[in-house]
């Protein structure tokens, strides 16, 4: 049993990834907490809140954060996840609220009380993160383990040299990159290949209430090819939590570019020198099958639950 | 009656500024939390200690916070504030040891408790400041008024573009300079007026045990002429809350540069931009005997109640 | 017939370029301009000289020029092309000096003298030819196209970031790319295609005194195997003028950082942006078979000439 | 005898430096190189042009030269200067054109014909100069001395951090403080007390024809008062020239900011350094009183030669 401490900004892969750790048994989450970044931090929270009902998580904490970057004005992906930042899925609101407190010393009072114990994901931008780290830099030590979704070693989405959960705030990026711990990095150079095909879709279509989530979420993103279609990014860094064979990862130093006039926000990983002060294990490449399997198995486990 | 929350890394003008506070019957301390900064945040913390019970603090509450920048390598000034942080000053070690919890949520919770109410005062490097604005956003509206020792729009000192402070956490500085307050700046330029001189330091001497901690103090950093000497920048800073007639304050609009090669953490100072969207209230020059008797009457009122 | 006029800085890969030009009935070389670059200009210039004789390039001009980058200290190469400049290849000194004046001048009076007529191939650092365009800007319109061996749209080479001659001078590529012409550019995503094999190089070895040049040129770089070894990153920028379609080409708009800490010379490629504003077009694939049987051919034509 | 070579972009205050130098009989101009600045080039020329025979300086070589910065946008100063570029002074057109040739191979040739004889003076953006010292050099050790119009060791004038000249171009900028030489800077610090105040109007209205140039000139910045009124920079630069006494001048290392946000084009100036590694000989104050004699002076004798 590996317990999860979720940093999101739900954002349709969000969601699908929630949904994934919502339906492995080997999987306890800890706690959500929430950041501003695909949409405003009130969405990303609301969303969370939505999630944990819908995918009926019980007790699980869920703990709002930062709404926005630490040095940078609002960089926002609200074209991708639409205005609610679901996409085309709807979900009844949560009749719950948030717990009280700043998640950043949720992540902080969490990881605390259980040194070694919990393994964080973040596959929002790193804001929460880099403040945790900034104040408290024993987290780095009480992680059990440090995954993301985010950055890319050849090209950036949002722009060419940036990936959007970097470029949203790499001077966060940065602070978490060098915090004397060895990031897990799940890139776009992964998870550009988890993408929703017609197969993959047919799979999802009879997960009963499920469906009604993973379906139009899946689909938002893009049309859905037999080749290709919608990557669900942040899927990958709780696959990879689930199984980290499913990846092929290599040592690198990653530095994240806070200067440049049109890098800022990228990942520059160099493989050359991992030997020397590796601060980071980048995905390199995933079997993209398997990938599926474990996420589908995930989903109609969870599908039997939610009926 | 004005309260104070003193945000500082003593450092030997924190120490002077401290005992203006304590000498001002018109000052209340609110708190004192430390951050890394002249010396580690080991010795800043220790020397408020220190200071709250050599200056008869009672039970004003001291907050360790920020050991380093948020993205920086630390700049210490140890050179300049000896390897104590105090320099010749030898205070009795604290018997009593901090308040626990973090500076940072110190800063947040007693603005929060009297919305208002508390003006801020930074004397070193922000970090803590800029911490607390990331979290809390509405610190900035809680503070009844936030001033700074730091920046000038001249040249620095710790290099020709930028001031100690400022240069320790260019990033923090330039959060806290874009936090929607009016920042009142009291910069090398005024600050670099405030010297002991001969007859300065004539008036300190009769201050029974006051004097064992302030005369060390103002000759620690430099040889005292008539003409000049050292300059006790953090005092400024309380005076300015003291009584801001002491100083010739103009409107400007401050950005900080976090990019430049030679010139991170450079203030750069816009007067002409000001009537558009001021975001500082600059210092441009201060009544420098006033000053002194300012400084000199609080200590004078303080000694006789220390002996 | 294409007549051609070649910025290099001789360098392993740049001579076995020129021997591919000087080896193409279809191409007429106008000069040869050097560069600091892959070595110092003494050694790239004194290498281009030894080359124009070695190859029997007749009267072809030979004119030296910027020894180092615009802006910063140099980078250099010799580690990848050895203290000469050649790798393992030697050849006899030059009996002929290079013709007075300057590689800047050179280029620009040659293209005025036949506007529209002559193709400008740039395989080194961009120095000199940042220098023409400052000088007279005209130049952009004058050149019949314009192609470089340089930059990447995925990863570096020198570093994770930048490729060689972008990172020897970025400030000098910034120029060229933002001059006004389309930029054609073969950079790092085709010529590491460009792979010397050992069927590669048992056609090369029966090539008379031709092979004294590129079978130690082509060996130097690495190790060659069936599979792939060195690639001959500068030859591709000729095989491009020979015959472009060799390679499959996308606009972009290209934007070479040079504000970046880690990604400087970085060439920043927007493939989407390219509909409005285009200034490169940007090799994405090669025909590799091809491109040798173009390169071997030449060579076979000219080791008939040279004997 | 001391021969100038003069880069200048005229400009109100380069028509009044010019002046200065055509009335000086110590001083010979060599040539008048002209680059874009606070106008574009075609009217820098064209007033260079206009110049040489309102002053009567015969057969002085006037040659274009940079029409534009290194790698900026253009910066232009036309608000200050005037559409045409020399404010509300109207001189007769040029009757000769400008010589063949580029300013920058003028300024090599020039230097190269007579080393150590021949002091640069250079009171626009160091275009030209850069890309002088870029292709050649030895222009360094050739030229006797180079005094320049530009930069600032506290505050800039087009923005708080940077002078005009600087701003224009600060590639040029450094490339020319790092070429190897002692840069005699005459900066904003002292050319803001080179005030046209009401006494020095009267004393340049009885000049007969150069009246007509210099009174419109003086007054086109803005209002002259008693104390103060426009500054006319350039001519700070030929003083120095003429006599180096003027002027206190102390050693410094002075770096030209390239990578700031807000920042760019600073003369970060180190006084400290300056014992390892001095690259400027900084103005720090002058004798305002003198400086007027010595342009009155020369004016007067001007005007008596031009009727």
């Amino acid at each position: 049993m590996t317990k999860l401490l979720i940093d999101c900004d739900p954002g349709i892969d969000d969601a699908l990834a929630l949904a994934l750790a919502a339906g492995s048994p080997s999987l306890e989450i800890a706690g959500i907490t929430t950041v501003g970044g695909n949409v405003d931090l009130s969405l990303t929270t609301a969303n969370a809140l939505a999630l944990r009902e819908f995918l009926d998580l019980g007790a699980v904490p869920v703990v709002a954060g930062s709404p926005g970057a630490l040095l940078r004005h609002d960089v926002r992906a609200a074209t991708v996840h639409g205005s609610s930042g679901l996409g085309d899925a709807v979900l009844p609101p949560a009749t719950r609220p948030a717990e009280d407190g700043h998640a950043v010393d949720f992540i902080i009072e969490t990881l605390r009380a259980a040194p070694g114990e919990i393994t964080l994901v973040a596959i929002g931008p790193l804001t929460n993160i880099a403040l945790a780290v900034r104040k408290e830099p024993r987290v780095v030590e009480w992680a059990r383990d440090f995954v993301i979704m985010g950055g890319s070693y050849t090209r950036g989405n949002t722009n060419p040299a940036a990936e959007f959960n970097m470029l949203a705030d790499p001077e966060a990026a940065a602070i978490v990159f060098e915090a004397g711990w060895t990031v897990k990095m799940l890139g776009l150079d992964v998870t550009l290949t988890a993408l929703v095909t017609t197969d993959v879709l047919e799979r999802m279509r009879p997960l009963g209430r499920l469906s009604d989530l993973v379906v139009p979420a899946a689909t938002s993103y893009g049309v859905v090819t037999a080749e290709g279609g919608p990557a669900i990014h942040d899927a990958c860094a709780v696959a990879y939590v689930l199984d980290p064979s499913l990846f092929t990862c290599v040592p690198a130093v990653v530095r994240v570019e806070t200067a440049g006039r049109y890098t800022s926000g990228m990942t520059v990983t160099d493989f050359k020198a991992a030997d020397r002060e590796a601060n980071a294990l980048v995905a390199t490449s995933m079997d993209v099958k398997r990938f599926w399997d474990v996420v589908l198995d995930a989903y109609t486990r969870l599908a039997s639950r939610l009926g």
